[in-house]
């Protein structure tokens, strides 16, 4: 999925539980908080570093005018793509109704900005009336593609292009520590009841909340082998026909199937093996985590929650690279007949 | 004998194989050449990487003042504590009279300035009468010790005090990139008889050669595995009597043996496993090598050569320190029966 976990190494789980206790007794369970955005030499000594640190203090002032009528009023008529789903978990390990449990991929529906709004919660909002959950969540760099950077390259179509004024299009102190443009920039709408299950990104994450607030719980890459991925079939959710219920379909076998964590829900006590360090931030709006490459991360929400957030390609020189591979080399098995938490 | 080799793990051969060939597969065996000083932003990325960086236009000015009779001068009758050896080997796998191999310390020996330069190499050069060779290496901050670095500490005396006025406590931009001050700064004068046997240190080295030149063979810590390190019992240089030659004496059993690379003379084709990558690196006067933290090297050197490092601590922080751990964590055998190359 993510290039990492091809073509693993491996690695004697003796020599990963010695890696994690080593990096947890040298490092615990610490992360900083900066009172104000790091200038670019100190964000490249925090990169390095490589443990999550929650910045206050860097504001983007246009952000203060996205009321739901201005996002309304500035997308109009044109179309987003939203995951839908009937439980709020798109990219997760699920049930299905056969019994079995498959990786599930959302439905992704056209919705125009007041339509997507509306059916989130909020004081006044009302839900949609089928019950599925939606949660824009595109991350194909749905204000800033990849191809945006790319010199030369025609930028095909952006969802969000009526809102680029609104935000720019790197984070300068980010860019100039590591020497480079994001890969990507991506706004996220969702609501409580959509939940992003752990997994980790083989990016710096830079990630803005500018409404409600999002509850990370994190796990360093030394802990790789304390999220027991298995292999899952693949399924996607969809529609029999207009309006129906959204269905679980389960892919084709030529489709491959998907390493993945089986702890559906590790913020809840007993989950996790007693021998990992979860460290849980809770990011308020205003406030930005800077989420180190590889570090597994699962996020609930609090109300209507708006956020941004800037991938940077992680450093392909050096050691980081061979490092987070190293860690995920624990043998994998498949899911079928092994029994996922929750 | 460093921090790093203590209580190591024991990781099988084929992980750290792999780790080399995939560290190698992303890396190569390239190495940057900078025709100016990086900025502090752009070092710090240097760090990050973490590979051998050679650093043109560094210039300190006063270096170009230092000529053999000014650095007398200078000095004056202060005496030098220099290594002395009969082969050039200071701190390095030795082969005894009594057939064994022993990690051997060099005798040290008060000299003046004066003395030493004229014991060392040049086209007016001669030596010492005994024959012996002698090399300013002392390694324990002779220009800036630790204690000048640390608030509240008292400074104990410092050999090269009278230079100091010539040689800034700090690289600029390396001090800013890393957020911190040297560890220790040490000045070094030697000719092409010394040679520096293969090692690690736990350390980020900026090495500035200010006469001379030093031909730098270097291999990344994910090769530590090819340097075959033993167990070597040690022995220290000394001399029956003022003016007798220099005879190993083997020390006592209370002192632990050492952990060190069996090559002696990696320089030498097929004495290194073909699966290892040495980068060489010779770096001229005026020019300054950045020698990360981990890296091993074997240094020789060119004419009278007189050469100056700044340490500065690696960052404890992140995966840094389990990474270097980690890759020296082959089982390792003693010495006795051993064979060693050369």
């Amino acid at each position: 999925m993510d290039g990492l976990s091809e073509d693993l190494p491996s690695v004697p789980s003796d020599t990963l539980r010695w890696i994690s206790a080593e990096y947890y007794g040298l490092n615990g369970g610490h992360y900083d908080i900066l009172e104000s955005p790091p200038s670019p030499v100190e964000f490249s000594r925090i990169c390095h570093i490589s443990r999550p640190v929650l910045i206050k203090g860097y504001v983007i002032p246009s952000l203060q005018r996205w009321s739901d009528q201005y996002l309304i009023d500035t997308m109009g008529e044109r179309p987003l793509s939203v995951a839908a789903t009937p439980n709020g978990y798109a990219d997760a390990v699920t049930h299905n109704s056969d019994g079995k449990r498959y990786f599930a991929e959302p439905h992704y529906q056209n919705l125009t900005m007041r339509s997507l709004l509306s059916s989130l919660e909020s004081p006044s909002g009302s839900n949609n009336h089928e019950g599925d959950i939606y949660y824009l969540q595109s991350q194909n760099g749905n204000l800033y593609p990849s191809s945006y950077f790319t010199p030369g390259d025609t930028e095909g179509g952006c969802e969000l292009v009526n809102l680029r004024g609104d935000v720019p299009a790197e984070v300068p102190w980010c860019s100039e520590a590591l020497g480079r443009c994001p890969d990507a920039v991506n706004l996220w709408i969702g609501d409580s009841r959509s939940v992003t299950s752990i997994h980790s990104d083989p990016y710096e994450n830079i990630y803005h909340v500018a409404r409600g607030s999002k509850t990370f719980l994190l796990l360093p890459p030394t802990e790789s082998w304390c999220l027991k991925e298995r292999m899952y079939p693949h399924a996607t959710y969809g529609r029999e026909s207009e309006g129906s219920p959204l269905l679980l379909k389960p892919s084709p076998s030529t489709i491959p199937p998907v390493r993945w964590s089986s702890i559906l829900h590790p913020e809840q006590p007993g989950s996790l093996p007693e021998t990992s360090h979860p460290i849980i931030i809770r990011v308020e709006a205003g406030e930005t985590l800077y989420l180190p490459a590889g570090w597994w991360h699962h996020v609930r929400q609090s109300g209507l929650s708006i956020a941004l957030n800037w991938w940077y390609d992680i450093e392909p020189r050096g050691p980081a690279w061979v490092w987070l591979r190293l860690l995920r080399g624990v043998a994998v098995a498949a899911a079928e007949g092994e029994e996922a938490d929750g």
